[in-house]
């Protein structure tokens, strides 16, 4: 029987992982050696985490001329080797334990790990996430503390007449009926990401929980809108001018559909002390004219890296687009600023930052190193989330 | 100032995209021509939702020689063509509007379409997914109806020692804290597949949402944990032999660690016959061994395209993995079994049918046409929701 059960195994594996993962050889219903050999080659692990903090990456692609690993963790490609099965692998250790975007460039093709289920969600390009941990976890690192949660809602927007999706993070323990009402972060992905991407790369979740968990942060809700309306709005079949560097859509779907969802559905505290606007890139550009544009809806504001441009802030302040800088300063209880020292924003950053300073405007600029990245952001929001409703 | 504001969207739509998606280019700080025209070079839209029902995916390959489209909408891969800015596109109708798995078979390497954000969850392959909408929509379209939601909850598992996933749907106006208890739906995935492949690709929130709002089913909630806790042992370091046919350890999880968080933290009806089990391939397998092998916990069982070997369930039922065949047809309020015809486990399921049948065991067998697929998934679950807790 032991051996009747290690045989059926073996087909089994083989044949399921052959039907779901290769689709057109579905046809093929005869499981032939060649075919079991072609579906479940060589049993490849990747990424593969060592005790000594390093990470294998492998690949299967035995006619492939030339693979290399594109990885976050570093500034250039890295070359693979091919071993006798027609694995390719490399081994490799970051200076810091984080969470790496990464792929696999396939004969200078971008290939996505195959064998890796943590997938980077954006609309442009398909990246997997190395999770490499330290000795001591870190505050993105699942632990054993009280967990709350994410939810994926859906609700109907007027703005753009779609149902449209969000993320919400509600913190252990919340509860819809009871005495604690709770204040709101509104959170903003970049550019070609989406409301996904701050809880599956961002892993904003887990950060709170850990915060929570080591009283380094108030409680507090953080809502996750989908901040880019043009492909749903193209995919339903109607046409509208597409705005990238615009915020009225953005703000407009912000204030009058998701703000009410949220207070018409969660057990929050309402005005505008209690409300938070922050965002990465796009995001932050976003989150700078919706909250400085918006005094009496919001009165804490961070940008992460945000895109804006040349000394546009002055502009803005100047023409409506943010209301008067006196005004601002007046009314903010917080106003956050973030951005790495490679970061290929800096300038417009160091530029606003200077700019406060110079007008006597309260407020934090973190110049960290890093660039672009969501190893920045987690970095960010980490610290934006310690200052926030206190 | 709109030709600036425009020459601005052109660099920052081409900058961010470069540098999010094209991670070793980070230390490329310059935005030149040429690297802009790389990061950004044709604006390809894929998957393009044509107003006929057909649907055009495209890919950017202009040094690849050739370029395939391997789609579940067929049984074998099409090929696609080359245009002068070397994007590669093709135009397909399916016969019935779905959402169909598919990926670019690029040289002979998979490649998941990296303008399409809608990723199929799974452990050892990554497929994108096309949703094909028909002139009405189908039980797994976002429709304007009152909206469930998908958790993701956290717990700790002492059965394998981690903090472990799952998804949660809870209907639309579940109140933690009200009158109304539901019933809970466990729902199970199948080999190499995640707990969010049921939300992700079976849609198991828009059915419910759309069959609660035509009355066409019980409010429920339903209860999709992660099946398959061997690659987050080897994570965390440790070693435990696998057992992918075995169900102990699937068992244990689910009525040690599964049941009890749910009931403790959702406000459910208790009892045997408030609870269901069913799953896909490994989990219709995993279903049937933890429902019919524990009734004082299941009164409902179903089994999709279950993997199961030879005439294994008369085995089953005799060696106690099943309680005694008729206990179970006493005990049980459905038992639901659905495989398509040309599904490659069609032969155990055809068999389980005609021994149920030939034993006097009252039971509902659905065989339609189609394979091994979440196509067949979403009607199978659909389908099963209609009988449960009636």
């Amino acid at each position: 029987m032991p051996i009747m059960k290690k045989i059926y195994s073996l087909i089994m594996i083989a044949a399921l992982f052959g039907t779901m993962s290769v689709s057109a050889q579905q046809s093929e219903q005869r499981l032939t050696p060649a075919l079991m050999a072609r579906l479940f080659p060589a049993g490849v692990v990747s990424p593969d985490y060592n005790k000594d903090g390093s990470v294998t990456f492998r690949f299967q692609a035995a006619d492939a001329e030339k693979v290399e690993l594109d990885c976050q963790m570093f500034s250039e490609r890295k070359p693979m080797e091919k071993d006798a099965r027609g694995v390719w692998s490399i081994t490799v250790k970051p200076e810091v334990p984080d969470i790496y975007p990464y792929c696999f460039i396939v004969d200078g093709m971008q290939v996505t790990d195959p064998n890796n289920m943590f997938i980077f969600p954006n609309e442009g390009f398909k990246n997997s996430l190395a999770d490499v941990r330290g000795d001591a976890p870190g505050m993105q690192d699942m632990q054993d503390v009280p967990h709350g949660k994410i939810s994926y809602r859906y609700y109907h927007s007027k703005t753009v007449n779609l149902e449209r999706p969000m993320c919400v993070y509600t913190p252990a323990g919340y509860d819809p009926a009871g005495k604690e009402k709770l204040p709101v972060l509104y959170l903003i992905h970049g550019m070609t990401d989406t409301y996904e991407t701050w809880f599956k790369v961002g892993r904003v979740n887990l950060i709170m929980d850990n915060l929570i968990a080591q009283g380094l942060a108030e409680r507090m809700i953080i809502v996750m809108p989908y901040a880019n309306p043009y492909p749903e709005i193209a995919a339903s079949g109607r046409f509208v001018a597409q705005d990238m560097m615009g915020t009225d859509v953005f703000c407009s779907e912000i204030i009058n559909e998701v703000i009410p969802y949220i207070e018409d559905n969660y057990n929050v505290k309402k005005g505008a002390k209690n409300r938070a606007i922050a965002g990465f890139s796009m995001g932050g550009r976003q989150s700078l004219a919706c909250g400085l544009g918006n005094l009496d809806m919001f009165r804490w504001v961070g940008a992460f890296a945000p895109a804006i441009f040349g000394n546009e802030y002055e502009t803005n302040f100047a023409n409506g687009l943010y209301e008067p800088l006196k005004k601002a300063e007046r009314k903010l209880e917080l106003m956050w600023l973030g951005c790495g020292s490679e970061d290929f924003l800096i300038q417009a950053s160091r530029g606003l930052d200077a700019y406060l300073t110079e007008q006597g405007f309260e407020h934090t600029f973190y110049n960290p190193g890093g660039g672009h990245t969501w190893m920045n952001c987690r970095d960010y929001i980490e610290l934006l989330a310690k200052e926030l409703f206190k």
